[in-house]
């Protein structure tokens, strides 16, 4: 079982991250945490509130963290995730209460509460809340296993020519958890741009005929619809679930170290995760680049998540009803 | 009584600083935090605590903080503050314990247990607490009745042609401060330059004829070797006493408001508080710079200061000794 | 007799020092050579002919030169000085034509024609030919005796808090001439804002009471306005003459020597004269900063000048009557 | 025919650019010019006047240009091209002399006196010349042909993570002219990292069996050794004959258009060539990227021009002889 802390910003791509997480029999979820980037963290906490009743998720913490960035003014995605940061499918009211604690307090204490070397972050959306958990408790740095981020890529962007969203919205906070020491897996667009739910994906997903494989399916034909208008692809990418596979099983995903820095002063570069791929990365590098995607693997983990989840709603009206009966 | 929190490196004019608010009877100090900056995190923290048993400082919370800027590596000052960041007395084994919080965590919480606008902050080193402070938990930038900070100046530097020390350390902590929205008495180096501590004025402090008074005595003894040696001061300017005056009485100080942020991404001007006096200030400026020093008062409140504090170690010593006897 | 090229974008205040070069009797202009800056490059080379036709300039080879700054895109001014850059008086048809030489190459062979350490470059607009210049030719840079240019300011701004015009449209070009080797006087803002035409001053312009005077009354009447306007300047500051007359005179102004450098990559100081005041300066600073006018004497050398240009036109017209006469 | 100004500094691989220059048939060779860059300018320019002898370059201009980049201070690479700049074979003394004329003008002038349209620049060192050409003489952006330049790379560098020396080391010059709006096509990394000369490679131009081709067998000996010490290459890359290749035989290079520009404030990027591949390229895009070489062509052209260039020296001997037997 591999304990995770994920830290995401629901978000259509998250919102299937989540679920990934919390379907797949090899990850305990510890708690989920969450941050200002595809849109205000008032959104997209109720987000991951939604998904996590969708999901049938409970008895995990959920805390809001960082409305904005380290420095920089705060910088949404509309034309990605709509003006709820999650459109498509109707969003149903949470079932579950925040967590009273800050994200970041959550983060540190739940690090702090496992074994050293146990706790893996997967942040998938503004390194924020890690940048403050790591200058609020630097002693995380040596306890947590790995972080395993969705965000960059090796020269490769979608905001920019260079940058990526997560890393270009919040480079201060990407510099420190980049530069922390830890280990770094950068699950970036390299990869994600492998992960496009194609019309046979969709189908396979359509195919688990629940619920929650419905929602996912209206999240899906959002996503496509605005990665078509505004960056020209067929089929959407779908980002974050690769850093939770990642963590699932490291074979599904080619990943190679090699030093990577964050550009934070560029005219035309600031956000770039800078990799420096002109040799063998030296013995104290401990940042890793992911490549190459076994696609079917992959998406083989998302439906069989999605299949282990069911129906969590159905599952408990008949609960329900059951006990009406009892 | 105006309610303050020292956040502060000791450091020579930290250590004074600390002992006029202690000693001014208009000074309810709430809590002392401490940042690295004149030295590292774990020096400086001593320092302070010290500092305490030679002022006889007691039931006020201390905390430690940032063991480093956000994002730029450490740097300190040894070439003015010595190898201990307090060179030149000796320092005392500390009586008090350091409150188990972190410094951002006592600073939020003390706020936010106060009254809305009745605590003002007093920032003396690198600005890394009160940033992280502010991200997480924004509110306190409403609650903070003002933040007179020790740092920058209108376009004079010492640690760079244009930058002070604590603002050059640490720039997008300052950034951060500079910008949040709350009002902003910047107490730089124009006001700093004119708080020489003279050897009139260090006939003053020695006429106090207490241990306290002979401590701050051999603090500007050293502090005034190296002034001379690194910058070339005939008397060493001491400039973190002066943020404390302001708040005691504001009309020590002249201050005028004008726009004031901070260069992040300079070549030659990293650090620099760049000020624009083009004109008058819009209505929605909220930080001001501190520029004439009435330095007569100035040094009264520090002596004044000194006298009220006495002589706690003798005090505490014949207490001892009547506690003995009886 | 102080030999000078005049590296202009007239502009009011070029305007002004062109005829103070021409009308002083202590300069010998070898050259007038054009930069685009107050306006496009056609606009301002226009108007240097206009001028020299109202103060009579013959003889002087007039040249164009950049059309833009080095590397940044063009800025012009025409809240200050209009849209033909020259706003105000009516404008004669020029009677002299250009030089057929590039502005560097009029420069460059103008002071290699000259004894070595005879000749003071005078830009009084963006470095730009300057710059080209000294990398077209590096031997110029032993070979000019001075450059006294009209530009920047110690941490003192118009176009920005802290950069002034001639500065910030073309940095680079200001790194490459400030960085040369050469001696520069960089009179700046803090000079040239003590150079008010205040309503005595202008009165003692017009008693002159001939058509050049009453043309640099009407470009005084329109810098005026702007200046009020753009700048709440209750009298315009009355720039580039301030150059030409510490060349005439170097008592007239009070200069220091002082490291000065040019920030090219902030984000808020870009175009910014960093000058060290720290200390004196190092043995090798070959950069001055004017700081002290002495206001009587310098009007007076405006005003003497206009009384030795008289009423050329007239003069002309005379001449003409009187050789239709003979 | 081609009509080509080599702008180099060479430089080993510019020594080779120079002799396929001469040697093809296809190529009118107009100028060469120098810059510094690889090493000094006295260094590259002897180095280039040696060549001209070794492969019997006569009646064609060589003139001499920057001695620095355009703002920023020298950088040389004798660890890539040793201390003379092309170190391992003997040069010999030059036959030729230098035009009189500086590079920039030299270049102005060809290109002003040939038909619009033909004039093909081929920059194989730093941009300062061309881009002070352009400042000098902005009239030749639309007479120019094409720029064909060997620098830079899509997102891939040798002197840092992601810049390429050429660019790195004038970074504005490189600015102006990816910006200036002629066709630039860069011959980069991505290129040139396909020319290596392989053993094979090496033996075809043994095989020539000529002087001049001993010659380039030495070159490359030193080049080879340098670059598996300095960069761990097996063999060495040999950039800039792939610029000219390009000019005589487009299709040898695949080129794809895409917005290229020059990142000039990085902390990390500096010097980095950035290109936009997130979509098609707008259809005012000027600038092309080199990105796939036919090697065998590519070594064919080499051995070619070698052939056609024979063995001068032998050459001129034999007819001195005979000279001297007639």
């Amino acid at each position: 079982m591999e304990k995770i802390i994920l830290d995401c910003d629901p978000g259509h791509d998250d919102a299937i991250a989540l679920m990934l997480a919390h379907g797949n029999p090899e990850i305990e979820l510890l708690a989920v945490t969450t941050v200002a980037g595809n849109q205000t963290l008032d959104k997209v906490t109720r987000n991951a509130l939604s998904v996590a009743r969708v999901a049938g998720i409970a008895g995990v913490p959920f805390a809001a963290g960082a409305d904005r960035p380290l420095v920089r003014p705060i910088e949404v995605a509309p034309s990605i995730h709509g003006e709820s940061g999650l459109d498509g499918p109707v969003l149903p009211e949470p079932l579950i209460e925040l967590d009273g604690r800050h994200a970041v307090d959550l983060i540190v204490e739940t690090v702090m509460a496992h074994e050293p070397g146990t706790v893996t972050l997967v942040p998938t959306g503004a390194l924020t809340n890690i940048a403050l958990a790591v200058r609020h408790e630097p002693r995380i740095v040596e306890r947590v296993k790995q972080v395993v981020l969705m965000g960059g890529g090796v020269h490769v962007g979608n905001w920019s020519p260079v940058a990526e969203f997560n890393i270009v919205i919040d480079p201060e906070a990407a510099d420190i958890v980049f530069s922390a020491g830890w280990k770094v897996v950068m699950v970036g667009l390299d990869l994600t741009h492998q992960a496009l739910a194609t019309p046979e994906v969709r189908e396979r997903i359509a195919g688990v005929g629940t619920a929650p494989a419905r929602f996912v399916g209206e999240l899906l034909d959002f996503f496509g619809h605005t990665y078509s208008e505004a960056q020209g692809f067929d089929s959407p990418p779908v980002h974050d679930p690769c850093a939770v596979a990642y963590v699932i099983d490291p074979t599904v995903v080619r990943a190679e170290r090699m030093p990577i820095a964050i550009e934070t002063q560029g005219r035309l570069t600031t956000g770039m995760t800078v990799a420096d791929r002109r040799g063998p990365a030296p013995d104290d590098c401990t940042t890793w680049a992911a490549l190459e995607l076994d696609r079917d693997r992959f998406w083989g983990l998302v439906v069989d998540a999605l299949e282990r989840i069911g129906d969590p709603e159905a599952a408990t009206a008949a609960t329900a009803a059951n006990g009406a009966v009892a």
